[in-house]
């Protein structure tokens, strides 16, 4: 599950997600146990040689579905930055091309290689590496918060760099591939050895393992279909919306559900059904953290600040400058952020290193047999056919250690050459020291993700601005050095761990490693072409892109640009009292996380998870209210039918969250082409509605 | 089923609905089939005498739901005028209500009687013939067509009326009893001797009966709770909508939903469960002719007059004016319906004329005995030991003859001597006149009704319009006296089918005919309060009432008087070719309908109605859409799940129509007290909006 290493985002979002995977993961388990032996299952499947697992149809299917998970990541990205896990949705998809191509092959007699888990793992792997870039590429971050229109919303408008397809590329080009080789070597280790657990990884295996059984196959027919209804439903559902917006405040999105004064605090449906499936596969703590951060900014917070206009900051500025009720909003949520990231940060690292050290206390001997370990604590019944075939498998193509360091260092090389050339301002000494230090960041990145399902990708890039930037100096554009900073290291962090998801998938489908890495190499070249393309049309498409209030806010852009600019100018910016309030909030984050994690999982459920709540503070509480309806959807299917809302609800969201994404491609090829909706549905006050009616009238 | 007396609509919603309940008739026939005999499955229950029939909790509960049905009938008259048969709701909700409350009872300990099939039926005929009244009481056709404001659409504006509370139950008490009267001495021979079917009398009682043993309890009770779902859910869309309409041409209810020119020529979906509902009751036919009336009128034929606008009539006449293009859309319409209905008229007194011949010639003696007759058609299993114990029990209360003469002889004279008063240009020889007419009159239609379950009521109202209207002639205000005439006939006639109906539903539940009588009598008394209240709320509350394009267009009002201005002064007010278009529709409407008759009933399927292609001539397709949908649900449903669809579609029909027709309750309440809703949903074209945006920027 390449997937969860994709910044901030990812992690409100993959907390719970890996919640939620872990409960599937669980039934699995189940499964496994009734079963006795799943492999024994399988025992009359031959498993290919890597390079027959890697099938030209494979390919094709992830290259089309590479290219639509990538307009709904983008279109995520630059709406609201909550990404939810697209793995089921890859999974069902894949499995249900290649199903019904082989399917017409076999009875046209033309089937010469029948589908296996282990092409579909490729498929996974390639779309999810892909899929991955269009958020590590930071199309909806750090990217964009070099752009000129991002720069006039803050107090620094000098330091920018516009987007462009060419230096876009040639940027990912140079620093994706290099995460994968970084901790390519320590694959046995953290597999075989630790025995980690990457909750995703597990479960995508699970779902790809449960669909080639007979059993699984018609539960995953049934539910392609289900996807399949949502799917129309959610695109059609976009095209008529489409008609009613002839211009910004019209149409659906703009729909006042409760009230015009709830809708000016933005408090409002907005009838986007790519959230409402977002709200269905993010667990209940999220929607609700999110609607109560919401709650807390812009109905209790945001009103109380204005109310003090002319006193704590100066009346009638713009909406967008820095040095109004906007820098409230930008920096208080920043310090949520922030104090929410550096908690589980050293979180993750304390259980890094606490597991590192227990593992290396107990195992010390490097390589281990496939064998019965007797030190280990799992229970020898588990390890048995099942591990025994496993480990077999995945020892059996091996990676020489030369060519993950060599492939590392030479690539290195090309991007401490190259990048400078790209961003000035990042002077190859930087990437140097990022490029030494990020072998270990990496490795403590993929080892807490394997352990929690957390990855911190976006905290390692947040420190990488801090540090870049105040290295550069304002005056020699720190800023910009600091957002590149942050891309160099969000890529390498991100996809390294990534790339030991997809190892452990593969390890729990009997895929072979050198597949898996040749797909994911693949895929990150598929995403390092088709991400920049597809952020481009929405570029060209959606003027307004990054502008608050419009279509596509893109809320972390401006996030980014002002943590750069935090850490290359100090906090003498911020307007009165905001760097107090700052404080109040950093601090709270991490309370509250303490209070969290003191209580434990269970007892500690109706916390709410800061970096979740800190995303309304600034593009408002809408899409949580989308978030919420998804919520209470599931909710009420769970106590009507808890096993059929268990099978279905993920396809249901599946179908939702594609449909309203793949809507977007049309949409923009449309306002590339010029075609503008010839309807405007508007809603205006009675008052405001009689003075336009006598305009119109005479 | 004392609903089906009511007017053209009625007509074309009947004619249908009649076979819909016909379906549902057999349907009960087979499971009459499959237990024998019926009635030995009530062998147990007692037969309360006919006045513990009649019980306070049923008035109670007929009270409620004679409020709630003139609501919703009263909404439908005022903004179609298409009433589609609410007895299955009526059953059900009644059934649902005393079953609640007799349970509540019963288990404190306090049940003295319980609910049965007898007290069901009383509160069905009570509710049934109040809000019948809504109907018959012209509140949409010839009552309003007396308005000043209706008057001031049309070419003559002097002759006029005005709507109050006063005069309106005046009138209704003075002409609303008499039809119970005409036809009472007649109720052995027409439900014993001839064995008319009533179809949807018979369907009533089959469902009354079925709720009534165990197993049809448990679906009652499934239907009802999904009545009450949609029930809800539309109270509740109609309650979202409101907040949106602050004004014309606001909300759901102008949603250009099929693009704005579509819209100019109504061509919309608004929306309006009700008429969703509605679509789901009324059989396809009528649906599809509704729809391709629609298309004929404002699709072809008026996009095409307009264009003669300055040739054929007059330019930049105002949109109401009847020399200009709302003049075709009138005298056309009422050309079709006249056309339909005049076929229908004599189609029907032809079946009348020789079904009673056959029966007269078949059966010689008139006083049966509850024992098989020799010379009956029917099978003599059929009669057996169900029809005994019926005829057993219809011929225990008898209600003299004298009663019956005497009542209709007090009535008239009363009638005669006020109705002068209320409205003096109908003399009392006009009413007389009426009153000798009519018992006969009333007869037809009751026998008519029986036999193929059309009520021609409204063709009868137009009868009197033309006949007393031309007696008195244009300068002794002809045109308010045909109106008033028309109220008097259709009130009569309209009553006597209603009650012959209940008195067939009575005799399937073994009713006394006396509870029948006394719940008929109590049900017009609520009726004639009931009704001019709830218009009253409507009138005071939506100003707009009666103008074409508001929400209340009452489309019938400005047919009913334009016919009595033609009878009054005959063709010559028509713009140019208006009358030749009238004759070819008219012409038609005849032609349609034999070539119907001619196919059958089996290949002339697919032949539209006229009367129902005629209703969107004057107020437009939208409507036509709505219940369209409702088709296509229903369908699709079918389609899906046949035997579901059957079970449960009435009820969900039901709950959208109440739904939506209840809200209007407190709707118009909000109206009445000046609360306006705050919000306007408004559609603009592109254009439009760009100036509408600079002028408010500005």
């Amino acid at each position: 599950m390449a997937h969860n290493g994709n910044g901030e985002t990812r992690e409100t979002g993959f907390d719970g997600i890996g919640e939620y995977e872990q409960v599937q993961n669980q039934k699995n388990m189940e499964f496994k146990e009734e079963e006795v032996s799943l492999e024994r299952v399988f025992m009359s499947h031959e498993v290919l040689p890597w390079r027959k697992q890697l099938t030209l149809r494979a390919l094709a299917v992830s290259l089309c579905l590479s290219i639509l998970f990538s307009f709904i990541v983008m279109k995520l990205n630059l709406t609201t930055g909550i990404i939810p896990s697209l793995n089921v949705s890859a999974g069902l998809l894949g499995f249900f091309f290649v199903k019904t191509w082989t399917k017409l092959l076999d009875k046209s007699g033309m089937l010469r290689q029948p589908f296996t888990r282990q092409e579909n793992t490729v498929i996974q792997t390639c779309v999810v590496a892909s899929s991955g870039i269009a958020f590590s590429g930071g199309f909806g971050s750090y990217l964009l918060g070099m752009s000129e229109l991002v720069a006039n919303q803050t107090s620094d408008k000098s330091d920018i760099k516009n987007p462009s397809l060419g230096w876009i590329i040639g940027f990912l080009f140079v620093v994706s591939f290099i995460g994968l080789f970084s901790v390519l070597p320590l694959r046995k280790i953290m597999i075989i050895n630790f025995k980690l657990t990457y909750p995703s990884g597990s479960a995508t295996a699970n779902l790809i393992n449960s669909f080639h059984t007979p059993e699984g196959a018609r539960l995953a027919k049934k539910q392609v279909k289900v996807l399949g209804k949502f799917f129309t439903f959610s695109f059609l559902w976009g095209l008529f919306q489409w008609f009613y917006t002839a211009a910004d405040g019209c149409g659906f999105e703009s729909f006042p559900s409760l009230g015009l004064r709830a809708y000016q605090y933005r408090f409002y449906f907005d009838f986007s059904t790519i959230y409402v499936g977002v709200g269905m596969i993010c667990p209940y703590i999220i929607n609700v953290s999110v609607l109560l951060g919401g709650i807390l900014s812009w109905g209790i917070m945001w009103p109380l600040i204005e109310k003090k206009e002319g006193q704590w900051y100066p009346p009638n500025l713009h909406n967008t400058d820095m040095n109004g009720i906007q820098g409230y909003k930008v920096f208080i949520s920043i310090a949520l952020i922030l104090g929410d990231g550096l908690y589980n940060l050293f979180k993750v690292l304390g259980h890094t290193l606490t597991g590192m050290y227990k593992q290396i206390r107990d195992r010390p001997r490097e390589n281990v047999l496939p064998v019965v370990d007797q030190n280990s604590s799992s229970s020898p019944t588990q390890i048995s056919y099942d591990d025994h075939r496993r480990i077999q498998f995945f020892l059996k193509d091996q990676i020489p250690t030369y060519f993950a360091v060599g492939g590392y260092v030479a690539i290195a090389a090309v991007s401490i050459i190259t990048v400078p050339h790209i961003f000035p301002q990042l002077k190859w000494y930087h990437i140097l020291v990022i490029y030494l230090f990020a072998p270990s960041l990496a490795f403590c990145n993929a080892y807490g993700c394997g352990l929690t399902d957390w990855s911190l990708a976006s905290t390692y890039g947040k420190l990488a601005i801090f540090a870049i930037g105040a290295w550069a100096g304002a005056s020699h554009g720190g800023v910009l050095a600091g957002l590149a900073a942050c891309g160099v290291m969000m890529n390498i962090v991100s996809t390294a761990s990534d790339l030991m998801q997809d190892f452990k998938t593969g390890y729990l489908t009997l895929s072979s490693p050198r597949s898996m890495f040749v797909s994911q190499i693949i895929g990150t070249t598929m995403g390092c072409v088709i991400s920049p393309c597809v952020f481009w049309v929405f570029y060209k498409a959606f003027k307004g892109l990054g502008k608050p209030q419009s279509e596509y806010p893109a809320p972390y852009a401006i996030v980014f640009r002002n943590m750069a600019l935090l850490g290359v100018e100090g906090f003498s910016s911020l307007p009165e009292h905001c760097l107090l309030l700052c404080y109040i909030f950093f601090g709270s984050a991490i309370v509250i996380n303490l209070i969290k994690d003191l209580m434990g999982k269970k007892r500690g459920w109706f916390i709410p998870l800061p970096m979740a709540m800190a995303i309304p503070f600034y593009i408002g509480p809408y899409f949580a209210i989308d978030m919420c309806v998804g919520s209470l959807i599931l909710f009420v299917w769970e106590k009507m039918n808890k096993a059929k809302a268990d099978a279905f609800a993920p396809a249901v969201a599946s179908g939702l969250i594609c449909g309203d994404g793949i809507w977007t491609l049309p949409a923009s090829i449309l306002a590339i082409f010029g075609v503008k909706p010839p309807i405007c549905m508007k809603f205006l006050s009675r008052t405001t509605n009689a003075r336009v009616d006598a305009f119109l009238g005479s």
